[in-house]
Formats: C-alpha cells, structure tokens, sequence
C-alpha cells in the first residue's frame, strides 16, 4: 500500500476532479468525475433495497453494457425515492457529461448520497459541469475521495500495486460512509480504478469475492442504504496479458482487490458515528463459512453488546444471547468466548462454536451517546 | 380492566407470593410463587434462542403433561449458559417446591430473569422456600408483580374479566420486561391465570393468537432473549360451561385474553429503558399482514429511526429505507407516510404501502443516550 492520497488516479489513464457545486449547505466539495482515457470494462455491485435511488436504478442500466469511461458522483443528496423527476436529474447529467467528454450516454456512471426523499436541483449540479471537466486531472484524485464524503470525517482512499509477469497493475479505490452502513445520510460508495486488462467475467468474479469478504463484512447499525454502490473501471493500459478467470494473475489481481476493498472497509469502521472503539469479530468452528458469518453479524448488529463495549464491560451472556438468536448449530457445553483487554480502541473478541470448520471476521463498532447525538440532529 | 393491583389473584382460587432470598444485591424482592388451589390447564410459550436458559427447558417439558398448579419465579439471576448445574438448579427448585406445596414435580413451572452465565445459588432459594410458601395468599399477587422484576421502574399488572352465560371468568396478567425485550438483563417474563374452564386446545390457540398480535409486536433493541416465557394456567373454578375452540365463549375469552396481552405490551414498551417515546407504527396496505408486520418491524428496529424520533425529526428517508430493506412489495410512487405530532409522549407513524390489504400496529420506544447509559454500565 502506498501513495493513497490520490489512489483513483494511480492507475494509468485516469483522471478525477472534485468541486463545490452549492449542493452543501456548509460550501465544502459536493461534485466528482471520474474519467478513463481509454475505455473500460465496467462492473458493479448495489444496495438490495427496494427502494433503490435513481442514481442506482440508471448506474445498473448503464452496466449492461459492460463499458464505462466515466463516473458523475454527487454528495449533499441522495436522489432517492425522488420519483420520476429524481430518475430525469440521473438521465439528465449522465448525459450532459456524455456530450461534454464525447461518449455514450450509457458509458457515463452516476451516484449520489445524502439525505432521502428531496428534490436534487439539477441546475446546480449543470452550471458546474464546465468548470468539473476542467479540472479533470491526473493529480485531483483526492478532490474527489473528498467530494463524496457526507458526514465522514476523512476520506477513504487506498492504493495496491502487484505485479504480471514484469508488468505492474495498479489498483485505486476511494470510498465514503460516515463511519456507518445506513439509510439517508451515510450510504457506502467506493469506486475503483484499476489499469489491469481483465475479461469482463474475471472482474466480476474478482469483485464479487472481494465485495463478499470485506463490504459484507461490516457493519455499523443494521441498516441498509439505498444508495449503497461499489464500482470498478478497468482500462487495461497496464498492458499486461489479459486476465483470465483461474489464471494466476487472476488470483493475483482478485488478492489486490481483496486487500482495497477490505482496507476501505475497516476505514470505514474506524470513521464510524461517534464510535470510540473498532472491534474485529472472529468466530470459528461453525457449521460452515455461512453460518459463522450469520453469527458474527448478529453479534455486530446487536445494541447490547454494542453498548456493552462503550462501556468497556466484557459482557458474556450479550455474546451467547446474540449467538443464540442467530439460529446457527450451537452446543451450549461448547462456546467458546475470549475478549481482548476491552481499555484499547481495538478489540477482538473471539467465538469458538466447536460444531464445525467454518469461520469469519467481521468488523464493527460500539454504539455510543454521540452516535445517538449524531443522527438526531441530523436534517 | 379494573383491580390492577394483585392482578394474578384476581381469577378464584390463585394464590401468590413474593420475597427477597438475596439473589438481588439491594435486597428487593427476587423471588415469586404463583400457586392454584385447584389443577389448571396450562401452556406456554418460549424464546426461539437456541441457547434457551435451564428454567425454559424445565418449564417446557413440565407443560408437557398440559396442566400445571404452581410456578415459581426469580429474578436477579438468568440461570442460563450455565450447563448442566443450571439445569439441576432448575429442577431441584421445582422438585422442592412439589414436595413442600404435594403436587407432581411437572406440576411445578420455573422462570428466571437476570444475568446471563452466572450460576444461580440455589442455596439463597432453598432457604427462603418456607417463607416463600408461607406467605402465599390471595393479596400478594403485587407483590409477586414487583419480584420478577429487573430494571423495570415499575410492575405491570392487567386483569380483564367477561361472562360466559351470566358466569364471570376473570383473567389476570403480569409482565416484566425492563423497557426492552432483550438478553441478560431484560427478558419478557409473563404469567397470566385464569379461572376459566377451557380445553387446552383452546387455551393454546387463544395464547397463540393474543401473543402473536401483543408481544411479538413490540421492540425495544430487536434482541431476543434466552429467557423469554409467556405461561397461562386456567384451573376452571369460575364453573362456567368450558370454552371449545370456536364457540361463542372462545371468541369472547380469546378478545379478553389479547387485551391482556396487549395491555401488558404497552406497559413494557412505556417502561422502555431510557425511553422519551412511546412510538405506536401502523402499517397498512400491505401485500398481506404478514408483510405489514414485517415493515413494521423493520422500521421499529431502525436505530436511525429510533433515534430521529428521539431528536424530533420527521425524518422520512430513515422510514423509506427501512421498508425498502425489509423486502416486502412496494411501489415507490405509492408510499405514503404521516407522522403525528413529534413533541408529544405519544408519536403515531402511519405507513401506507398501497399495494394490497395486509395492515398491522406495532409499539417501540425511541433509543436515547440514557439507553446506552444503562446498558453501558450493567454488569
């Protein structure tokens, strides 16, 4: 890992810039582009929530195609459940950075996150697209991990470099989520860069796995974002031999990946609401992967064992009481429950089950007074 | 409902106690005994948790034989995940009880309430049985309400009575549930009697029906415990003709008994740990009740949720998101939402989907920085 201030714009052909458009109130950076010289094979991966916003429903239309060379991402609103109207802005700028850079209408992206449910005015995002081409700029990629952020407190960027057979690859990723995965005001949002030349299948399966591992893998309250997006542009300017599902560069890049989106993951956690510890979860010998995973997510998801550990209190009965409720294979004679010295920012707590070899680690925080403060002054 | 006070002793023929045998260090009341003059018809219902505390296990296998005379109960102490000595505690406090008051010993039920993997003294519960037994009279029902209690501020008690052909059958309830339906400290414990004459068959859907649209429609944090109980003892003495599944008299008991158990819902949720809010959440609309209730539900476990209401803020994104995350049928132009009032005590959310008929009520309380205090600091 290196160079991550600017990680979007490691790999070669990619150029970013990130503006103030009026979107936010307090002035601060609200719009972002994200530019391939070249184009890309595109993926993504999005938010279950029925309620998708528009910027989703448009993105994943877009993806069909398999291509992108463009990102537009706007930050103080989330254009979700914003109706007909919230689905023409989305169209609306896809479109007018289409024109302005000489592609597709579809190979532009689109995001958006912020607050639920009100009008995005589109002409503030359109007088601002002359001056956010202009500063497109393979030194601005940081402009634009800030221009996404709502009520993060830094931004989230991170860079990993490997190599094929003497060529370097180099992956970019930048993320926002205010320390919590949630509806409204938080919203996950990562996009990656990378300069592999890669087979649409292979960065699929790549992302998938890596999503599976770390995104997945977090948690902060339970709730689930209607925003939620992470997506990759892979221009293949690294000019290394094309990556092949199974291949060994494959593995190679799928590792990378996994280490971007697992790096942005716990940034994600250690910046969450309020939050005064960062807590990795462990649990072992489940039935199976799945299993061990639900477990662990409940024990993540849970106010009382969450609140327990604000109040640095090693809490047994919160643990087997959430493992419990999971409705994995347990035996009671069996748990096993070890917490780490509950003083530091870092905790571990480790759950044996004994019932099997599956196991995970998730991340997550505790549940604290200013949490609370955050999101009930929150408009 | 009237005679609140005593509200177990209120059907003929039951008789009740409460005393403090020190498994509480301030030296309130931590143990109870409810006992019938006559054999009772009886059922109950339990935690899904898999790690279901010893006095659960005993209890449901006690139930059984369907019938039933005494049940005793303490607080102070869960007396779960606490292995097979948990499980001797449990059934040397039935065995003593059936000797001391000549019944069976599956005659007897248990019930704990308390911290969870701490092993339960039943040395402090076997010296205080005489006394326990002793005091037992037909004015102590209260006194019974205040020893299960944990971090409740206050004991819930309900009694309903109806006729059956000019006969009056009585019902009375009694509840604990610290605000919260939750592990370790909290747990739902309910105990209703009753001197109606009913067929088990009878008695069980009745409970059925009035839990499933009571207690199974109210959260606090959305965890489950391990102690969770819900047991009914009708011993007939109120002589009416017996009440058949599908009579006359079965809708009438079945009315009263769901005014039981949604009276004591409400006082829980009111007694909500660190609670500002009562929050009552209709959803209508609903492809089906089965959905409304999940929306419902999902919007009542929303921490953001939660806490917007705990800051007064209509937040409508937080109310969007949380129904798109529960998966039900929706359609985005059709969600209407309207909240009363946020200043009150008293908040109503209603929730139209539009999509079908399916409609349901459900009762929270919003989450405070006085809910952490609490759950921060218990050991």
């Amino acid at each position: 890992m290196n160079g991550q201030k600017n990680a979007i714009c490691s790999p070669i052909g990619f150029r970013a810039s990130g503006i103030a458009c009026g979107l936010k109130k307090s002035g601060r950076l609200d719009l972002g582009l994200i530019y391939s010289i070249a184009p890309a094979i595109a993926y993504g991966m999005f938010t279950k929530n029925k309620f998708a916003a528009a910027p989703v429903i448009v993105t994943k239309k877009h993806l069909k195609a398999r291509k992108a060379q463009a990102v537009i991402v706007n930050s103080g609103n989330a254009n979700c459940f914003t109706g007909p109207k919230g689905l023409a802005v989305a169209n609306l700028t896809t479109k007018a950075i289409a024109k302005l850079l000489g592609l597709k209408d579809n190979e532009v992206l689109v995001g958006s996150t912020g607050i639920i449910g009100k009008k995005l005015d589109f002409d503030k995002i359109r007088k601002a697209l002359g001056s956010l081409i202009n500063s497109l700029s393979e030194k601005n990629g940081h402009k634009f991990a800030l221009s996404i952020m709502t009520t993060d407190t830094r931004p989230k960027e991170l860079v990993v470099r490997f190599k094929i057979e003497g060529r370097t690859v180099t992956i970019g990723g930048t993320a926002k989520g205010a320390g919590m995965i949630a509806p409204d005001m938080a919203t996950l949002l990562t996009f990656i860069t990378t300069d592999a030349a890669i087979e649409y299948r292979a960065l699929k399966r790549a992302l998938g796995c890596a999503v599976n591992d770390s995104f997945n893998n977090i948690t902060i309250d339970g709730c689930m974002s209607t925003n939620d997006s992470v997506v990759i542009l892979a221009n293949g300017l690294a000019k290394n031999r094309i990556i092949t599902v199974g291949s060994k560069s494959f593995f190679a890049f799928s590792k990378a990946l996994k280490e971007i989106c697992l790096g942005l993951s716990k940034m994600i956690v250690r910046d969450a609401e309020g939050a005064t510890k960062f807590i990795t979860i462990k649990v072992s010998g489940a039935l199976n992967n799945k299993q061990a995973k639900k477990a662990a997510l409940q024990i993540a998801n849970s106010d009382l064992f969450k609140t327990a550990l604000y109040g640095q209190n090693p809490n047994m009965g919160r643990v087997v009481a959430a493992v419990g409720a999971s409705g994995v294979k347990v035996k009671e004679g069996l748990l096993g429950v070890i917490y780490s010295p509950l003083k530091n920012k870092n905790v571990e707590l480790c759950v044996d089950l004994k019932v099997g070899k599956g196991s995970t680690t998730v991340y997550t925080s505790d549940l604290t007074p200013e949490y609370i403060k955050i999101n009930a002054e929150y408009n």
